[in-house]
């Protein structure tokens, strides 16, 4: 593998005849990302215009490195979510104090981001499951989604909780400013019809460019429908924002959330689109893209980004070849910011709301909870949890808690794993579950188990407790065989726990066989002394060998006990 | 199993001929229980009176219903280390506020106890790995023994840290007190003489006599040794303690981490006793039993209170044989509290101290790690984590900093599971480890390989990976076999990943077969739709099977290829 800061594959060898495709595919893009990063700037607590800066440097930071084709990096809606849920605890959102903390933000999510991909850190996102991003996802779709009711209604709303919020909004439906009911309604109800359109059709421009003329001509603007208003024109002067330590430490849980949130959206989103191509995704070098676009964010004055899954995808559709598409795109974004701001006078905020609204909804997800809930319950259980927590809590806190959740649920499966009794199949010559063969014989005088997981601290008792009850039921057992042929690994103190059961039982006058040792347990033991220790009782290759060594050292045990009681 | 709340089995009959030893186990251990349950008052921050009341009503309580014959309940060197940490954060030990509170926080113990009992919870103990306890139990016994310095040298220290006291006490050895630290040291150097007589022999008693009669002829009293003083006569009148809600929030922490820590201390002790006696451990009775007797000490305005290891083997070698040992050993406690307090005027706090050094000297075990080291390092690694979070950080934020490591130990090797490449023994006809066999032989065209683990969400994408590497590796597959005879357990996530690389290396043209699939495994994937989709690709019984069988599809492939690029 190549150290992950090297430059991207595509520079190293660019096919000229990519070039028209990567062209239609940018442009097609930058239509698409003007409205969406104003629309999530505003999501985000910013000014406008901080999401079109946000859709510059950033995104040719990300491609010059970036393993992804067509990953479109950019402004997203759920890092606008966790952004205004982290900043907005410390300041006032669309302050001077919030935008500063905002490009904070951004620059500590992107140290984190390349530091941990330097590191090769990319692993971590092992343990997001899918079910935490489904609930978490869903969640924070309906979040975000009911944030824009302010703006659609033309009303502020005093409430904070998701659900307190949708209450108010209904309550005060009747006091909703009529034009930008109509116009934000409006947006709504075209967006929607667009979406049976061709992913190509550039609906969201269509739609901001028809609401604004509207505005402009009707002089809504003057009439209480509220504008984006005076953007200023220009590129942003990159500079570093001031980091008091205070802040840096406040920030912190919010900047490991988006680094962790937004590096686990990008590369699904990155590696859904790459398997249709064949083309490898390296997590550390995503990272390492991604660390690059946010310090360049926090360098604009803007706010955290990441590969989002809509673009891209339209992105990859309209035939981005490689990374020269996402720079077009940043090119026509810079563009607009020297010369058309002052067509965003008249835009109304109730039109990127719609946007925004539209974007999200597509974001609930109702089909992976019920596939999880047939396939299995506890992960719909997770994904319930951390839907709910997200919901309620909050955000940072609800994926924390899925987090939390799901590697409880794994922990606690594992502490109390199956066990199945053997019974023997004479015809075939095999052991089987009697559960599933219940026409299995059962060895005389011995109890044979088959633990089917791996051994370790916290597991070690119950399978002790599982042994005991099983000796308990069966009067006639003056033996245990244990297969071990499940037991794919094992910690020391699950070992130690084995050995004292081992002891204890043969005090008790039960012969222990233990048979099919996988090789790294067998090493394990055998660095803990067993070879000495147990010598042939701990280590037959199978079962049947085990049971009549087993059965043989019973009937030696009886002969003795009588030997002593006769003699 | 009984509900845990009814009597203990010993209740319901009790053989006659069990009453001379059990009369003397309970003198035995009340010889011994009188000067340490002071001793431990006052590692608590309690005053000594305290340690004879959590000796009586508390031992009967667990006797009642607790379910070990030989279990010797009362005041813990590490449960008193607990609330003087956890109270003393609240208030100034020894004041009547402190008193108040430890009381309090031993009714809370109690209450959590018996609930988790009655709830069934016992199993919860499972999560503590003996690596961690070795390590908490080693730290704690060097904290209590630096905590005990001040008392030996007669002089107070203002160091709070461990490192930090053992310094000091080494910087001010000039300053200290000569007389109390000739009566500290001459106990020491008594006790740990005692330790060569028989283990029946009442050392601490002997030693707490002998310096007693000692400072009272000599007048050591008015000569600056520090003496437990006053003791009020008479048993304590049991009374609620006071509890603000906020004094019960700020306790929880502390209230959780005993009740956790005394548990599982008590059941170890219980269990390594009663494993002699072939006797069982119901751990709920046992949450019930102490639950009972922390409440009970609650009540008496003492601290709380666990089963405790040398005590306990003193009863059991006295020969006790049920819980009327231990209400024996109780009644002569309280007989002690009504006619024997006027003695204990002149017992010098050093020769405590002592008591409480010599006592937890025993307890750092330098066994444990080396063996863990030996065996597997990173339970050696959790061991070190705890000893040394314990030490430098705190005793609570010990327990749960080992808790948490190792946890993260089992899940971290869990997400990054062996998985081993396998090839054909022919003579013996199995498959076989490349890396333990090398000599068998590889199939031809095909990679197969056997992940050695679980499959869930946090491997999903390491297996992934490794297939993906494995593959590049051979630029002559055409096919992938997965052996999942390993495989105990898989969740939806980990099996939908599965799927997808399935349907990903399908576009690519690699055949993919899986083998060897075990009940509950096929079982969810059924849930899942897979008889459907994958039919006979994903059940193969045995690897021979699956690896014809993919073969067979690689070359129909290659026909057909052949055959649309001839045809």
């Amino acid at each position: 593998m190549r150290f992950p800061l090297s430059p991207a594959p595509w520079l190293r060898r660019y096919d000229r005849r990519d070039l028209p495709s990567d062209l239609i595919a940018g442009i097609t893009v930058a239509v698409m990302l003007v409205p969406q990063g104003m629309a999530y700037a505003l999501l985000a607590g910013m000014p406008p215009v901080a999401g079109l800066y946000a859709s510059t440097v950033p995104l040719v930071a990300y491609a010059l490195v970036g393993s992804s084709r067509s990953l479109a990096v950019g402004p997203v809606a759920i890092m606008s979510l966790l952004t205004l849920a982290g900043v907005g605890a410390l300041a006032e959102p669309g302050s001077a104090e919030f935008i500063g903390l905002a490009g904070l933000l951004a620059l500590m999510v992107g140290v984190l981001q390349l530091a941990l991909g330097l590191l090769r850190g990319g692993v971590i996102v092992a343990f997001l499951s899918h079910a935490v991003v489904s609930g978490f996802t869903s969640a924070a779709a309906i979040v975000i989604g009911l944030s824009q009711l302010t703006h659609l209604l033309g009303v502020s709303l005093e409430a904070q909780a998701p659900l307190a919020i949708a209450f108010e909004a209904l309550r005060r439906l009747g006091d909703a400013h009529p034009a930008t009911l109509a116009v934000g309604l409006g947006a709504v109800a075209l967006l929607l019809a667009g979406t049976r359109l061709p992913k190509r059709f550039p609906t969201p421009l269509v739609v901001v460019v028809l609401a604004t003329t509207l505005v402009a001509l009707l002089g809504l603007g003057d009439h209480g429908v509220r504008t984006v208003g005076v953007v200023p024109a220009g590129l942003p002067i990159p500079t570093l924002p001031d980091a008091p330590l205070s802040a840096v430490l406040a920030l912190l849980p919010t900047a490991l959330a988006i680094a962790f949130v937004g590096f686990m959206e990008s590369i699904a989103v990155a590696r859904s689109l790459s398997a249709k191509d064949g083309e490898r995704i390296d997590a550390d070098r995503e990272l390492v893209g991604l660390g690059l676009a946010n310090l360049a964010a926090g360098m604009l004055a803007a706010f955290p980004v990441t590969g989002g899954f809509s673009r891209s995808a339209v992105n990859h559709r309209a035939g981005a070849r490689s990374g020269l598409a996402t720079i077009v795109t940043a090119l026509l974004v810079a563009i607009t910011l020297l010369v058309l701001t002052p067509l965003f006078r008249h835009l109304p905020q109730a039109a990127l709301a719609a946007l925004v609204i539209v974007a999200v909804a597509g974001l609930v997800d109702a089909n992976t909870p019920r596939h999880l809930w047939r396939v299995r319950r506890s992960d719909a259980l997770t994904l319930a949890v951390t839907f709910l927590a997200t919901l309620t809590i909050g955000v940072e806190q609800g994926i924390l808690s899925g987090v939390g959740f799901s590697l409880a649920v794994f922990v606690w499966r594992s502490a109390f794993p199956h066990v199945a009794v053997m019974g023997r199949l004479d015809e075939q010559g095999v052991w089987r579950n009697v559960a599933r063969y219940p026409d299995v014989r059962l060895a005389e005088g011995l109890v044979v188990l088959r633990p089917d997981a791996s051994l370790y601290f916290a597991n070690a008792t119950y399978l002790r407790d599982v042994v005991e009850r099983t000796l308990a039921e069966r009067d006639d057992a003056r033996g245990l065989v244990l297969d071990l042929s499940a037991v794919n690994d094992v910690d020391a103190v699950g070992l130690d726990g084995l050995d004292a059961l081992m002891r204890e039982l043969d005090q008790r006058g039960v012969e222990v066989h233990l048979a099919g040792m996988k090789g790294p347990v067998r090493d394990v033991a055998a660095r803990a002394g067993w070879r000495e220790r147990h010598a042939e009782r701990a280590f037959h290759v199978g079962l049947d060998q085990a049971v009549a060594a087993a059965a043989a050292a019973c009937s030696e045990r009886a002969g003795r006990a009588l030997g002593v009681t006769t003699g």
